[in-house]
């Protein structure tokens, strides 16, 4: 469900191409901050309307000293620097897991290249390799994903799905029951076997190739170890809660700190009474909107408008694994003479 | 057609060199703003020319306090900052991007070197190795490239070109009907089927060899899929949208906020009446200029002036490819003794 | 003892999900700053007692005074900036930390599916290998984590967890006669041999094989030295005082610049009197939590709340290890076509 | 020509010794700033002089009221800010162009330990490898650094240094004529052949290293790759001409904005008439010092007192490819025992 | 001398473990900043006695405009965001240099495990190619670092050290005459010599072997090169001199800005009289305690408190070197069952 707007901004012409994007709900910063919008702006009115009609003289000049205050101490807040530094992070972040997310194509480009033989054992272990990759890698989302987890909701939905079978389940549930640490790289184990084996039936013709997938292997159990280390380690507890503390009081500060005070009273920047805190709202759109952008990246496996469709990922991962191994194997198409031989 | 301006500013004499920068206009910041330039003077001279000539005096009271108001807010929004981070990430991201264009060069110097014999068969598998790195390369760009895209708007474009076989482009339609995914990566995996097949006929005379252009072809998709990465995932639309919206907010306000004021009524910092907002319009370059970077970097595979040129790079990696694998196959200049030869 | 909070902020709906987060204990910025909260109001709340009762008039102007002047400079130190730039550094740090951790499962695999033989000796050198790689390991954790240190204090408690042998005691208490240097890379030298030596006897059967175990033991004393770098090297001393220095002279400038002055004198922003200073004890949780971030990451190695769990992981991979080369040995489940085998 | 002090800060003692770093000149702010500090000053004084002699009362009036207003906006040009962000980008560029310089001590070594034979044809081999190495290097150099193209203007120019033959000049031509894309990766494709020529002539005993040689050849051509993009993918014009823009316009502002108003009206801020605006010259040298480092940084090949002296490099590459490969081609001091040999 | 104190803060409990920093003096901000503290304070104090006690009255009205103009201009400095983004760069380049000092256990591992036989000749190869590569890192080091040049001042210090033959020196003084260029790579390539030789006598069994040790000495000599490059390419010298120039700048301007006015004239924030400057001397400890980070950070090869123990790791290196490619040669404790043998 990620929001793809790239080609929007291809070329930036006459009035440049971002106002643009300003017209877009899904995944806009508009459908993210509605609520707290509206939220903020009930409170805000309602005090407006106790001071402007429920209070008396006296309360209304203590109500303004009030809010003064509050004005005052809400610049104090450095908001920006905040949100700069940890949204900066958490962007970082958000890429380095996008970076992380492992894809067999590699795998499957060698695997069909170097695991010969057109017999049923030969295409036997090409498929099943590439199977118990793709089954590492769901196991890896699942202890991730709620959009995967709730598709796979236990090892059964797997063997249902034709990626894991009845045999393999039975050894992962009697592991489970002698070690409860996660077990997301026995498939990899597996499949380094088979291709030890492989390699012994002579399927496989030189070490090199060997060496080639176990390599790839090993490099695909680190990216779902990152994976599961992105999960395990969030961004310390304490720097979230001081981030989310300084955007909440800034804010509640400002539902008194920039109320409309009756011009009559010459407190200064109060000249006019407005009605409507324009600017205010857009501080809270500004604001909010660079909070919600840590909020929906902070975990980007989850089903937010920009989260990564790792739902998709799994079913083109099986795809395209298969395809590469099985379908396309040792075949291309027949040399030919191009246009430029001389 | 990338503005290249380095030469200009490899020695900083005298008065420097950036000042030199400013005279340009191919890829400037006036090229890219004068639009909205020209629509914020417009406005901003209608309601100055409201206030001078079309209100009653009452009015202009009225219309002052909303201007002091104005000015008061616009100095609160933190635009530096905001556009500070977000351009670093949108630079990051930039250079990333041109770091994952990918290039044949490596690739045909070990074919070249690898893939021996002059005959025919050993000829054409040299050239339809590279003819189908250059194949997955050029459907690449099509992917996220608005120019190339527009040279080649279908498959039968390609084969025209000389890029694709008409047999090949009936396998992609095959395939098209079966699988929706990309399938970019495909000419990758005929051109390691051509390697193994080389191997098996003798033409390559070791698995090093095998290994390490499988290694290269890998690593060219893992480029190839890089930059479809940074297409498919924007940075979030939130983020964006919450920066233009600053910066136009920014705008409406000094709008209002920065019309001279009837010096007559003493109103501070607007004692002189100039006519014309030069530091208001030179603001108005300055950030607006600076999220027109934002705009014209976020994607660099549009056709704006500072964009990457990919055609001309399909043309040249073709050229090249061909020119290394073919013309200049296992081919050196007489070995002779040099200058410096005791 | 690391608090994950990553799947209670998996998807962003209605008002969002970080606020969930601002009411948890455990790891929370009030859990750190309680002590010194507590502390400070009660200084800020003497001061205050002394000025409304202790002073007579006289002292009462000098006490404004001086509340005047710390407020003046409390304003002076840019405290959000030292901070931001310190604590990017410290984040980066914890988690370059983190990615040093090493891992033994990849070494596991290659020693799995290289190291051959069913016999007794063949599992030996395949379970002391790994015995050893993770030896190396504890035996760095120990030099840098006070939680592993409390349960490994001296070499004994080594040979009694089964982790080293009484003999190979023996040899690390004779080279520390010889030598002070850390000898934590001792084990991973005898895995080495260990290796030479299976080759030897036949029981690895390539040389790529011995390259592919001796460079990941390698990488593997890389990350251990990394691990002690970081608790060799510091973060200079200096910066982390200036740090300290300006968050402690901030709080001690609010103590008496923030104390709410008698409203009768009407000094400007002191024109109500609201006994509980809100927004200075805001910034105080704000800025010390900012600090108490710096500090819980700065050693992740301790027993903060957010800190690694080393102990866990010392057991895991012992336990990971052993299920890998001896359990897992060259076995796969059998192969059997797929779901999808047309 | 580049300006090393760092063995001058080596160690920081009594009053530091950062401060000595202010009185060289080389490469020094003052060297690169005097000249707009001349013209900054001298247009200052005129309008000083202009405003105290030429005027008459009510011009001055008029005057003064400009000079309040130049001062007021010119506070509001976020320099700091868009000074760092950027500096920032351009010292990153900076150092990555440094680490993309390519060293050819690795191959020679490489060719050196590889390439067996003491008769004349290996010698030859040998140094004609090297040779070519750094015959790219040049042409890269060429392409980016106006002082090696003053060195070598044309093609003849090398063959006259003995880095090319006449022979292989004449290749160049024939190809100029056919392509106009940059050839300097010409020369590789020739080494790559004479290595594989020397493997099939047994002058290199092992495919590993054909593999190794061709490897760093390939890094080699990436790096001078790497080399040309920096200098064809300018930092985009637009970011440049936006802080270019932002530093003269607050220097025009505050040709105004600073003067010294007559301290008989009461000017707060003007109390006092100084005739020399020290602080403003110091943020003169100050903010447009840091532009400056832009400058100089921004292309490091030209021939700033900063820039990395090119020529040096390549006189010292080839000295050193011939040092290694020939002089010491498999020589080593006699082995002996060393002092603690037991 | 590098000051850790990684152990001190492990846990952050109570009031956190920083404050117990600050009572520190090893590689302290005090122990850096005082005689600078010291010299501010006499001329702060000499200025101010003059205003006391040497002025007349309208002397005093006119040292105290001095005084209000330097301390607005003093506010304009932006003396943290210059620090930040430099101070940022500085620790940057200062742990790059700490992950490039060369560690030999790498290579001493693959020479232990690679270089075979018992017999004299063998043992000498092996010392003999690990005495080359420490030879290699002191030459390094003698020319970055004062401490280690203190201690090999000339080639015959390290003569006498054993780690250079009488022999080696003579190539090298030989060498000396003809180039000029360092040629501390100059013992790798003997030792690249040397591990060729011990493949061809049979001392080494396979290729790989020799390839990983080339590709390790290589490496080293990249990192040596590494250390070279960050001696000899400084961080510009214009910008340590901004940033330099706008500290000093700054207390300049504060030593008259900040005096305390006699506070019988009423101006603004001179209320009171206080005697010591104590927030002016918390800033001076700040700022000048920031910029002294940078300047025992710029080059961490000195002797400064913070600066790596350079000398210590030559002594470390060389004794670990020996002990793995000697005394642990091919020797591993007997192999016995683990404690969890089923």
């Amino acid at each position: 469900m990620t929001v793809t707007y790239t080609s929007d901004v291809a070329t930036c012409r006459g009035f440049g191409c971002f106002w643009k994007l300003l017209f877009r709900w899904k995944g806009s910063v508009y459908k993210l901050v509605w609520p707290e919008l509206l939220a903020y702006s009930c409170i805000y009115y309602v005090c407006n309307m106790v001071y402007r009609f429920a209070l008396n003289e006296e309360q209304k000049r203590f109500f303004e000293k009030i809010s003064i205050y509050c004005q005052y101490f809400s610049d104090l807040i450095p908001l920006s620097f905040v949100l700069g530094f940890y949204v900066s992070i958490v962007v970082q972040r958000w890429w380095d897991q996008y970076l992380s997310l492992p894809w067999p194509d590699s795998l499957a480009l060698f695997v069909s290249t170097s695991i010969h033989g057109l017999d049923e054992r030969s295409r036997l272990m090409r498929r099943t390799v590439m199977r118990y990759v793709n089954l590492t890698e769901v196991i890896t989302f699942i202890m991730i994903s709620p959009g995967v987890k709730k598709r796979f909701p236990t090892l059964d939905h797997l063997v249902e799905a034709g990626i894991m079978t009845s045999n393999e389940q039975k050894i992962f549930d009697d592991l489970n029951a002698k070690t409860s640490h996660p077990k997301y790289w026995m498939p990899l184990v597996w499949a380094g076997s088979i291709i030890a084996r492989a390699r012994k039936e002579g399927r496989i013709r030189d070490d090199f190739a060997v060496k080639t997938m176990l390599d790839e292997i090993n490099r695909f159990r680190g990216l779902c170890g990152g994976l599961l280390s992105y999960d395990w380690i969030s961004i310390p507890l304490v720097y979230t809660q001081v981030v989310t503390l300084a955007v909440y009081s800034f804010f509640i500060a400002t539902i008194m700190g920039r109320q409309f005070l009756d011009p009559a009273q010459k407190i200064s920047t109060h000249e006019v009474d407005f009605y409507i805190p324009v600017f205010t709202l857009l501080q809270f759109f500004f604001y909010m909107g660079w909070l919600k952008v840590a909020e929906s990246l902070v975990n980007p496996f989850g089903e937010d408008d920009d989260d990564f469709e790792i739902n998709w990922l799994v079913d083109r991962n099986l795809q395209v694994s298969y395809l590469i191994v099985d379908e396309m194997h040792s075949e291309h198409p027949e040399l030919i003479q191009d246009m430029y031989w001389d």
